[in-house]
């Protein structure tokens, strides 16, 4: 059987993305799954590969030969010069590396669409940097979701430990009870329902959890966000034969003896399912856009700038992001 | 030396309460560190005993008693007869049992601000049924700061794991950001340096979590409650001698290498910290309240309707709790 081709992007310059995706293009835990086709910059990773002695032995071809050459058969680095070498310096994120990371990103995003990419795993961008480059978009789910036209999309962190979905991500804590509405909650469900049916093989159990502590204790806190937001999503849900339950209260919903009996969490916004997830599975969760025609994974982590270049980065959660890609791109298991 | 005597507030008598009273009133592991005195109702601890098969040698003596008394020297039920036993149902909730969880609260705060007993601890209560019986309190950390006349005092979750204190509580989660002030952020820092600095015997190493996504990535999401409210407590602080950083995200605050350095999470919301300490020490962790005269400490799960009565309940939590208010007595360790 063929592998599959991944594109992986390289992230920030400046951040951990380069040293991981040196790992990824020489790591067997990568190539006997898949062929890795890295996009970025090579002589960024030529220099960090000989300023952490890692070896790099993958080919580069240039983005625009990817249209004129047959299927890639090995790791390999696309490149895609999008950043000044005189003055950019790792460690130090700023206009210049958003701009080159959403550069990489966009070269994904037009070899996915052109077919020569079955999906693509993304390396930490610093959302800062994104947003001094002129970049409108919070982070890389709302570029894919835009790039692919989707209208339906959600977030959705995966691991073995805890899955959640997510109603609302990348907006401040205030702005989120004015974002939920039932059709939201609903159409989250569903891509969840959806999406776990396919990796897990049979009908998953969703959790869905309340807004409020104690998921409103019956109107004593907050405003009703359940029994008017979430409750009638679930019902609507429930009718249509969903295994699913809730709104739970927020911090009970992740005790241990109920995420072995759950298979995801619908989770309101972006920290009631990061906090979970993090705690628990903090190397090797797997950040994935639900909902879109382009079949994208991300690591679970940051640029983590404090310790760029310096070889002390783990691959662990890239290696997680492109074993799910190459599961959800159905070419292989 | 002699052992502190510890009030146990009995808790719903509708709930898990009452079964792990009666485990606690027999066991070492309770009753080798302290002279445990259950505050509840004896004909419903009689009953749930013979229910459940559990031994029960404890004599009662009536609250009024307690006065005439002199110190309690064994496990004792000190009866606070509030609950009509024709209509009483475990299993079931409303305003009986809200109101008699009410009354023996009452009477072991009383107890404790007669110096009857060195500090209590709380089996839990229906927040609902507290509401229906017309308390106007939302949980015990109200009543106990009421009760002793408290202005200055916060919520602790304790574990060995993790251990978080709360800026804001119970209240809904559209209404925190509004609650968030620097003083208020500033007493509950320093309301954790000190008590934390008592457990650990040294100096505690406090983080701050951050309200917004990212902790607000410089402003990029949420209306800069980081920048106008948190960083000034922290830097005062700071300046205090703390040793303190933040404000973190709240997603990788609780990473397993930030957690083994920290001593305790500075939390703005209720979920943003129970949700990790109920994910990683589920039972094991005490709920505590800081700054009252009243030492007083909880178990830290709910009244479990679905199991109460049944035998399921353990009272691993409430053994913790035990422990805890016989360390901060400071009469024993």
């Amino acid at each position: 059987m063929k592998k599959p081709i991944i594109g992986i992007t390289m992230g920030d310059p400046a951040g951990v993305g380069p040293e991981i995706c040196l790992h990824a293009l020489g790591h067997l835990e990568v190539t006997g799954r898949c062929v890795p086709a890295v996009f970025g910059d090579h002589k960024i990773l030529h220099r960090c590969a000989k300023q952490l002695e890692l070896p790099l032995h993958a080919p580069t071809i240039a983005y625009d030969h990817l249209n004129l050459e047959a299927d890639l058969n090995e790791p390999t680095i696309v490149d895609v010069p999008a950043v000044d070498h005189e003055t950019f310096q790792p460690g130090q994120v700023g206009a210049n590396t958003g701009a080159a990371s959403y550069a990489y990103i966009n070269r994904a995003i037009d070899a996915t669409l052109a077919g020569h990419v079955a999906a693509v795993t993304t390396a930490p961008i610093n959302k800062e940097a994104l947003s001094q480059a002129g970049v409108r978009f919070p982070g890389h789910t709302d570029i894919f979701a835009y790039r692919a036209g989707s209208k339906r999309w959600c977030m959705m962190q995966y691991s073995e430990e805890i899955t959640c979905t997510f109603v609302t991500v990348h907006v401040g804590y205030a702005e989120v009870p004015q974002l939920l509405t039932t059709d939201r909650v609903l159409e989250v469900i569903q891509l969840s329902a959806e999406n776990l049916k396919y990796i897990r093989g049979r009908k998953p159990k969703i959790v869905v959890c309340g807004l409020n502590p104690h998921a409103g204790e019956h109107g004593l806190f907050g405003d009703n966000e359940e029994e008017r937001v979430i409750i009638p999503a679930i019902e609507t849900a429930r009718r249509q034969g969903m295994n699913i339950e809730g709104p739970l209260p927020p911090d009970t919903a992740f005790l241990p003896r109920k995420r072995k009996t759950t298979d995801v969490f619908v989770c309101m916004y972006h920290d009631q399912g990061h906090i979970p997830v993090k705690a628990l599975a903090f190397d090797s969760a797997v950040n994935t856009t639900l909902g879109l025609p382009i079949i994208r994974t991300s690591v679970d982590h940051g640029t983590a700038l404090d310790i760029a270049w310096q070889g002390k980065a783990t691959p662990a959660s890239l290696y997680s992001a492109i074993r799910l890609a190459v599961k959800l791109s159905g070419q292989s298991s």
